[in-house]
């Protein structure tokens, strides 16, 4: 949900980003790695308050405007973002110290209110601080915020944590700044932008919204969605026009797709750059460090994994390439096998452009397959082959007639004893 | 259908069930198996009344309350079956001596009414013969009641055929117990409950209606599913909290599943027992006899079936594991295939902790793999393996230089030819 | 899209029919190949006028009624196609000279106008030519028509191009008619059955309404879906009464499939004919040339290409079978694969009746296994086997004790230097 986030968030090109986490610090580290955002730890939790101030050491010698927002209100749109920070960065003299986002949800319910005149805020109040008018009051606090840092930190050293819950909230700085004489703003959006997250089912709820946006979003730009429903996409996937996506299609993180590609029906693929004009599945599972040139093939039953194929190779078939190269042109036959673990160290199978691995063959890395070269059906091959040689594990084939009649005959005769 | 209203029914501890069928007597014995419930044929079939008359000799000697149910009405939920035991059983000296279950549907068509004073009834009357007033009213016969066994039995031998179908009707035993005095009382439900099937595409829609409920109550007993629409549940399908089911996922009857594990995309589990922590699929297929340790990974194209993994065993590729066990930690390579079949018989593969079983390997059972053994890459065993040993089946590789290039010289010379 | 089209059409047993294209004219006759159509290009592209005029020589000498159709609106019903037929060649003596096919979608917008007098056409506008009161006018043209070959081609050589666009439009021929002092008729129908495709997400959306539609008249027809909106459907599936399908299940062009077969969950199939009582899946990928007899069973992982099986045969795992015949009753061991591509032509396996091919095997062709022989596990077969033999390929096993123990040890130590 936090990658949505930050995806949104990129349109407006913030100089710096901080996620603060309450645990699975290092899942969140290696999620967002490739973003350029820092990590805080906020432990123990005691309030929203006390969660923005676990940012600040990472937002050291910033000062300027801090837009604050939550990992479970995800479809928070980069539009509204910019809302924000315009609103507190407006060029009028009577800019506000504050700015923040509020909605009017169908059914306010537990919501802390805002109590605003005209797009003034008078007052924010937690639910269960509420007097009778003030409950009726359908204007919400969504708790996400736009304040400048060189306001923030001193405000919220203020901020105290008198209540029930002993806990430091957040929207305590607008009345410390109300009280001061300033002016914090108001500004609404729709109640579904900002929808928590609650529970499993409004999680998969806000997937599958999240997905239908990504959907069209997907068709508008181009790609060919045969059944849109069942596509299922990455926060970051990427693909080009002209490319056909056929139903049952999951994707991880990290894949780019180019013009002219069919991802066919029943496939799963993360961490992968497909080239142009490549053909995938049915059934094909490409996993991270796949990396296909233009016109790849990988069809059905095939497992790829930290292994690049030239342009115009084909593994059609039932097979497992892992931590391998595979020269243009090469051809994968059906039940090849990379063995490329031995239960302690990986090790890679280099394939050479143009070269032919016959069918329900094992390679045993490290091991090189010269350009060229043919590697006979059946073999387990465990050293190098020269380009253009073919090389051959096979024992002799040896036939006894009759012995299949005999054998049915005295396993019948087994089975009836 | 059956099975979702003996699951339903379970809840009330019921001391007998009686399953009556007109036809395909073995599958239904083979499913209700586990249930402890007996089967009655009705042949040939006169009606509802001579149906419900087919269960009288598994029933002798019973004495207490019968509940009649419907299998082509599978969505009849536990808290209505008690209501009608309820109504029949209650501790007022008025109790009466039938319960009738009745709705009120959007269109009530050919449905048989009830015509009832408060909630008592004074008439059921087939569609067919109506009268113009009767067919206004708007409560309908579901057909499930609720009667004693003392009452139901000499009922329904007073229960005549002359109509025009030449059949034997149920709700006949209520006009008969009306002109003997009694009373009988009708308890209403939602029309959808009781809906029936007449169509494949009604029964479709029931079984969206209730993997739609099924998947609802999986979520909110913790179960994280990312797609809810593309899981397919089985009636007894049991999930741990803490468990993670990724799109398009089927399970068959008999699986079991512990918290922290999770089903990756595209598989088809039954009959499974999965441990916790263990990381399934994509593209598994786990059928009856499966059985995995805590931290057990089965990945992609893998099918097992009588087969036991041991705490932390892996077979991660393209492989067939049938009736085998697996050792703890051992490690199986991709494209292993236990040969447990000769045509005629099956045999046991015996995998020991901590084995290796090198890739493309083909173990022929009965055979033994000795703990922490490993086996070579592209090897078929066909003997024991002794603990700890390096087990090998392979030729030498040979190799002809220039071969590769005088092959395809000739073929493309064939080819213009 | 035109495939639809023509499957609508069939129904009206038409005596020529011609596809006009503008580009992709192989793709198109290759999809056609099998309706009996011609194909006719239109290049450079001057409008719908001269479109229909490209088809002309490919109708010389035809005289009869010409019906013009859109592949872009590919939902047009048989039902629709007769009534603008009869509406042209009614037998009172005041049938029309043409007849088109309009509709009043929610937003008329952009669509071209008819204003009618009844059902007689007073004049087709485009709508930039529209005045205000045409505009308000809700009556639009689908472009569907019904004209004689002996009225449309002197009409179309009347249509000019003097306009903004410099193109030939094909409504431009009803004012000419009706200028002549002819009559013009239009009949209605629902604007969804004219939806035009305008975009990927619209293109989606009518596949969705047509599969819809698909999937409902295959349960008519006595077919069982279990999830109807997983299954997806090509024009001309053909499936039998008594056919169980699960979910994740896509139908390519070309298949055919006998009564009381089941397709399980999770397959993918492509020009095939099933013969009765079959069983398909899970994970099966069946592919064009596949011939399944009686009985016959494709299991998890299997590939089958240019395949034919015999009655009762069966391939129950991770198996490649293409360009081969497949005895009855013959058995495919998991993991077998025909090698049947040398990198320059393909090879046939045959595999006689009653075979049994032990796992793992390769077959590489060509190659012969003569009925009743047993192939043993693991054996890459290159020579033919005659009937009731066993082939045997296999080196001697050879063990070296405490070799894995070695191994580990050694492995360790490298690990932590």
């Amino acid at each position: 949900m936090v990658l949505h986030l930050l995806d949104s968030l990129a349109s407006l090109s913030p100089q710096q980003q901080v996620v603060v986490v309450g645990s699975a610090r290092e899942q969140v580290e290696a999620a967002v790695a490739s973003h350029g955002v820092a990590v805080a730890v906020q432990s123990p939790q005691l309030g929203t308050g006390h969660a923005v101030l676990q940012a600040k050491d990472a937002l050291a010698g910033f000062d300027g405007d801090i837009l604050i927002l939550y990992g479970d209100a995800p479809l928070v749109t980069a539009a509204t973002m910019k809302r924000l920070q315009s609103a507190l960065t407006g060029d009028t003299a009577a800019a506000p110290a504050a700015v923040v986002l509020g909605f009017r949800p169908a059914d306010p319910g537990a919501y802390g209110r805002i109590i605003a005149a005209g797009d003034t805020i008078v007052k924010m109040v937690e639910f269960k601080d509420t007097t009778p008018a003030e409950r009726a009051e359908t204007l919400c606090n969504s708790g996400l915020m736009a304040v400048r840092a060189a306001d923030l930190w001193p405000l919220l050293a203020r901020v105290g944590n008198a209540n029930a819950a002993g806990e430091y909230y957040l929207p305590d700085i607008i009345g410390l700044l109300i009280a001061d004489g300033r002016t914090a703003r108001i500004i609404e959006t729709a109640a579904d932008e900002v929808a928590g997250v609650n529970s499993r089912a409004e999680l998969a709820a806000l997937e599958a919204q999240w997905q239908s946006h990504r959907r069209t979003a997907a068709m508008a730009a181009g790609v060919t969605l045969i059944d849109p429903s069942s596509v299922f996409f990455a926060h970051d996937t990427e693909i080009a026009q002209d490319v056909t996506i056929e139903p049952f299609t999951v994707f991880g993180p990290g894949v780019t797709i180019a013009s002219g590609t069919t991802i066919r029906a029943h496939s799963h693929i993360e961490g992968a750059i497909i080239g142009e004009n490549c053909d995938v599945g049915p059934f094909a599972r490409l996993r991270p460090g796949t990396i296909l040139g233009a016109g790849a093939k990988i069809g059905n039953f095939v497992e790829t994994k930290k292994a690049v194929f030239g342009p115009g190779a084909k593994a059609n078939h039932l097979s497992y390439i892992g931590d391998a190269s595979v020269g243009a042109r090469a051809n994968i036959g059906a039940g090849t096998i990379t063995c490329n673990y031995d239960g302690f160290f990986k090790y890679r199978t280099v394939i050479g452009d143009g070269a032919f691995i016959g069918s329900n063959s094992a390679l045993v890395a490290p091991v090189s397959i010269g350009a060229g070269a043919i590697v006979a059906a059946g073999s387990t091959i465990t050293a190098d082959v020269e380009p253009d040689a073919l090389a051959l594990v096979r024992p002799p084939q040896t036939s006894k007639s009759g012995w299949a009649t005999r054998f049915r005959a005295a396993s019948l005769a087994r089975k009836k004893a």
